[in-house]
């Protein structure tokens, strides 16, 4: 038999982020029911802590049993009917992935479609919302991972609720390691995973399903598609009547559990702002070996910096070296920027100056293994290492 | 903050099954990025692993990113189209399942209604697909968890396939503990889950597909309606080009790859032996309490057990003493069952013949405290536990 072998990387991509030891031996714990009382107060206590880190009262906050795209499924499968008009702005990959889903299930699917690196402005929207009579949900992606940038939602919600329509946030590079304060916010559903910011191994997606969203569905007229992923049986399972429905994962359970206490002992604000500090750091490393930033700093995600590719230079042989000498995983570039950009995670555990510290060397000597000459001088870098970071 | 609080368990219900330590701990190690190398070593292993416990050589198999009914729902999902007509053998809640799955697919399902406790017969089946014409899909559960019947498949492949139909199996509580032998059986498209018996938590669900499935997944006149268990570009992931789909729950995989090797390590007939040697020893301990089995021993399940609750017993109480005084977790029945019978697990880490014995003795105890006197001779019972058992 093969050994499971599994070498230590450092995990510097855009997710799965490092996961903390306390994460990952609560998860080895024993196996409880999952009709089990004491499983059902973990499940309390997971809702209850998800609650926090979204910034939401709502009773209908829980994760989907599966990876982060299984929580846009879960959104786009009760939200919409066939012949239903989705609006959807597709910045990058997911934005698509959105539209993809919505079109499989037989939504109207009105694009929005943003150059890769740009944001959606509130005009766009409207101008979109005038355009199309009987919206009946707009999908965004708060934080895009295939281009780095953050997506400002202000004022969306109130556009969106005038046309009668429900707001639909993909926050799975956000949830943990920026704000998305969904009550505040007014935002209907949202889905993010556990692999990002919130330093859990892959395999739940947390979301939450305001009122609005209850009422869309409660007056649904045919059967939502998808038995697993149906919002109404599984919410018979979570509430009062605690009735069977699918097995929950268990362990990841335990996971996201310890995940989530560490967010909270470490304090949400204080999280946010590390991951703040960590990506200045970040990108003050990179400014001073000369690299380009994708995004202007103004819309620029701290969780997910996109870096272009120096002419002249392999994308893969650089990655690969990363890997080989440093055990660092970053990862290239998705759909047409594939080959063009480097994207470096600043997520959950990942965000740590001593980790960018050792990144920036690491890069600065696979550049050189290229022959692509680097500032020589780090001095002003470690200088703003000292001042930003911390951990 | 509370504290992750989890009670040591003898799980022996219908699953989870106890997971065994060294699975728990291959879980527990460091995360791999879903398109290192190294990780993708560990898939094709759990792959090539898969593939010896289902016995097929089918290219496409795989664990799915979400439990066993995420295996149920990427099977129908995939192979039904609207208005196809699907033959739904409904012999218990999990048949009930996979005809409610497909009817919210748009398929045309016609079920064969068999009772609780009894099997369907392969005349039945011809007889339904003699009454209609153009059937695409006949749907069985092997082992059907919530009556313990083990439906026989002997022959059914060929009746289906010679209506140009395809035969997709429920084997959640079959696989790893009694033989499924897809390639050997003519099955075309069989679904799993890892909690049952083969020993590792819930959150993945092998399934295996054949060609004629695939060929017909190629025919699809419509996409596949969901994104996330769309098999085509889950394929993408798993073959040569390696192309991103969705993050796997890389946790999971190195879960279900020890787990896997424990299984092949003892011997895959061993290990349906040792099931079939200590779900023996468990019904020879029912029976000299005088307890009534649900299904006649020819059509009983070896993996779940399913026990009359005897007049004038409390089952909650029952249960609860189990639980409280001996931290034994067996389950009550569902749908028209419920109240009415248990259902004790004979699953991987549980199959062992101290745990059967454990189990008898908490279970006289329990009955004694009802005031329900069981045989107190128990020397006999002990002599077969002797005899049959290992473990």
């Amino acid at each position: 038999m093969d050994k499971l072998d599994v070498p230590k990387r450092l995990l510097l991509g855009p997710g799965p982020s490092p996961v903390p030891e306390r994460v990952r031996h609560a998860m080895a714990k024993p196996l409880l029911g999952h009709m089990d009382s004491a499983f059902l107060t973990i499940v309390d206590n997971v809702q209850d802590k998800l609650r926090t880190v979204f910034g939401t009262q709502n009773p209908l906050t829980f994760p989907v049993s599966g990876t982060g795209s299984a929580g846009m499924e879960t959104s786009l499968v009760n939200l919409t009917e066939p012949g239903d008009v989705v609006v959807v702005v597709e910045q990058g990959v997911f934005g698509q992935r959105l539209a993809d889903a919505a079109g499989r299930l037989g939504a109207k699917v009105v694009s929005i479609k943003v150059p890769f690196g740009e944001t959606c402005t509130l005009e766009t929207l409207e101008h979109t919302l005038n355009e199309h009579s009987a919206v009946k949900l707009v999908a965004v992606v708060k934080a895009e991972t295939s281009t780095g940038v953050l997506q400002p939602l202000n004022g969306w919600a109130d556009r969106v609720h005038n046309r009668g329509a429900l707001l639909l946030v993909d926050a799975v590079t956000a949830l943990g390691g920026l704000p998305v304060e969904v009550d505040a916010m007014g935002l209907d559903v949202v889905f993010s995973g556990t692999q990002k910011c919130l330093a859990a191994p892959p395999g739940l997606a947390p979301m939450t399903v305001g009122r609005r969203a209850l009422d869309r569905i409660n007056r649904r007229k045919i059967p939502v598609s998808s038995w697993y992923f149906d919002l109404a049986a599984i919410g018979r399972y979570l509430g009062q009547a605690r009735a069977y429905h699918h097995t929950a994962p268990i362990s990841m359970f335990y996971a996201l559990d310890e995940a989530l206490s560490l967010i909270i002992e470490e304090g949400l604000e204080e999280t946010w702002a590390r991951h703040r500090a960590v990506a200045s750091s970040l990108w003050a490393g990179l400014d001073a070996m000369g690299l380009k930033l994708m995004v202007p700093e103004e819309h620029r995600l701290p969780t997910v910096t996109t870096v272009q590719v120096p002419e002249g230079v392999d994308d893969g042989r650089l990655r690969a070296y990363l890997l080989d000498h440093y055990n660092i995983e970053i990862a290239g570039g998705l759909g047409p920027w594939a080959g063009k950009i480097w994207r470096i995670g600043v997520m959950g555990q990942g965000a740590q100056v001593s980790h960018m510290m050792t990144l920036i060397m690491a890069l600065r000597e696979a550049l050189d293994d290229q022959g692509v000459s680097v500032p020589s001088g780090l001095s002003a870098l470690q200088d703003s290492y000292r001042k930003r970071g911390r951990g």
